[in-house]
């Protein structure tokens, strides 16, 4: 078993942040987790510092890079299971090897479930978006749906509006789970909801429209899919760590209620972007850091 | 007089990442300030995404091309006076020009004393420094001493520890204005104090030593200058934001007590490192677009 420092779970943006500031502390630390998928599929053209645009995989490479100069041992492998022994350190299990820390932080994002749509995958970045703040921007006055039964989606299409008026959403067929709150936003904007199961997308270099199962066919320049999906918690949840609207809470010094848990970027809500999480990501690794030298 | 959106007072990263936001959105946007100090003097290896290391001043300069490609003015002018009028705008004052702005985010960061001891200038980078969390790396296992009489040299002193042993206070020759935690931090460390005034650094390449006025010469790799000052956050307290510890208050949102008025980085405290400030700009700039769009 490797006995080390800290762990970070998730290798995106705020866990490689952390491991920056931890392993440049001096503290062993270790970053595991799946390749990123969300931030590496994206152009980023909002990041302090990158003025002329970056993809998101080029950004995490850097990132990775400079964790690893200062001593961060970056391991490829799913998080299985974390569990909190009586000697108050952590036990984290992959499919491969099992490791000792005396901290953790979560930073494993947020899985976007992705409906099965044919052509979805495809469309990404020619009309098919996962995120109105980073892709909002290029649907100025365009036609637009937000595809996803919860309040996520209801709150992307909120967003949404401050770039287009033309902004409907889509149920996927499912049944609408929105809170009152959201339910008011809907009927004061009149906002038009497809309780439709989605067929196909229509469109060849980019989407121009959407068919549904019953036939229906509407215009559509930009889909996002905004469906929510906690499977990435569930650990987080063994552990006895407070979630909250399926987003794990923090303090301000990006603390859980666990004593030696941390956590950071898009799976403690907000602001979900780049730069909130490299920002959360320091200051996780500067919690941690002041915690192990406390012990 | 110019009518714009918003205006951010500062051009360091918290208020160039502020404005990439707001002006990505279609807002219209002027950062105003003098230039950088703190930020642009490093050299920075820390911020996610630059595993070569980066000036500050090359960082800040590619983030202001990025805020202006987005449509942003950057103005270099030094900020006099900020009123809010009756109609709920504010009116910036500089020493040029005048604007009427719906919202502003203040992102002036905290003017760090200089002390007047000779070549202290051409020593920093050299074995002075401003920041622990910056350069504390640098001085690992050597001797240090913090210059200032006030809790955030104690502080600096506390988090220069996880890297060396040797760490001394110097009050400059001024009384000591410690809380009593800090109080008792330093008796329980036994840390030395020098309550003594700096005569002059010696070394030439780089710092070796320290001479005070009494004639005595101590031997110093690194001398950490944390003298605190407020006044760049005089015409924050003319608007009424509540200032706590000479830091602005705000809410997770980066908003202040005052309505329209935004802060972000280190002027509001927390973890001042360049990668913090990148966020919470973030942060504060999606904040006053959902200001903006209410109105």
């Amino acid at each position: 078993m490797n006995k080390l420092d800290v762990s970070i779970i998730g290798h995106g943006p705020a866990g490689l942040s952390a491991a920056i500031y931890t392993s440049r502390a001096g503290l062993k630390t270790q970053v595991i987790g799946c390749d990123p998928k969300v931030a590496g599929d994206y152009f980023i053209d909002n990041y302090f510092g990158c003025p002329e645009g970056i993809s998101g995989k080029a950004l995490i490479k850097k990132g990775a890079a400079q964790a690893k100069k200062f001593g961060t041992k970056v391991v490829n492998e799913k998080v299985l299971s974390i569990e909190y022994g009586n000697d108050k350190t952590f036990t984290i299990k992959t499919e491969k090897s099992k490791s000792n820390v005396k901290a953790v932080i979560l930073a494993t994002g947020i899985s976007r479930s992705k409906p099965k749509i044919p052509d979805l995958d495809s469309l990404e970045g020619k009309g098919v978006s996962y995120c109105v703040s980073c892709d909002g921007f290029f649907y100025k006055g365009k036609k637009t749906v937000v595809l996803g039964e919860g309040n996520f989606a209801v709150n992307q299409a909120m967003e949404l509006l401050q770039y287009t008026k033309d902004v409907a959403l889509c149920t996927d067929g499912k049944d609408p789970e929105y809170s009152d709150e959201f339910k008011d936003f809907i009927s004061t904007t009149q906002m038009p909801i497809y309780i439709k199961k989605v067929e196909s997308l229509i469109g060849d270099k980019s989407l121009t429209g959407i068919k549904f199962t019953t036939g229906e066919e509407i215009k559509a320049d930009g889909l996002f899919i905004a469906i929510g999906d906690a499977s990435l918690l569930d650990f987080s949840r063994g552990l006895g760590v407070i979630i909250n609207n399926n987003y794990i809470e923090v303090n301000n010094q990006q603390r859980t209620n666990v004593e030696g848990v941390y956590a950071a970027g898009d799976c403690t809500g907000g602001f979900m972007q780049i730069s909130a999480a490299v920002g959360e990501g320091a200051n996780a690794g500067k919690s941690v850091i002041d915690y192990i030298k406390k012990l």
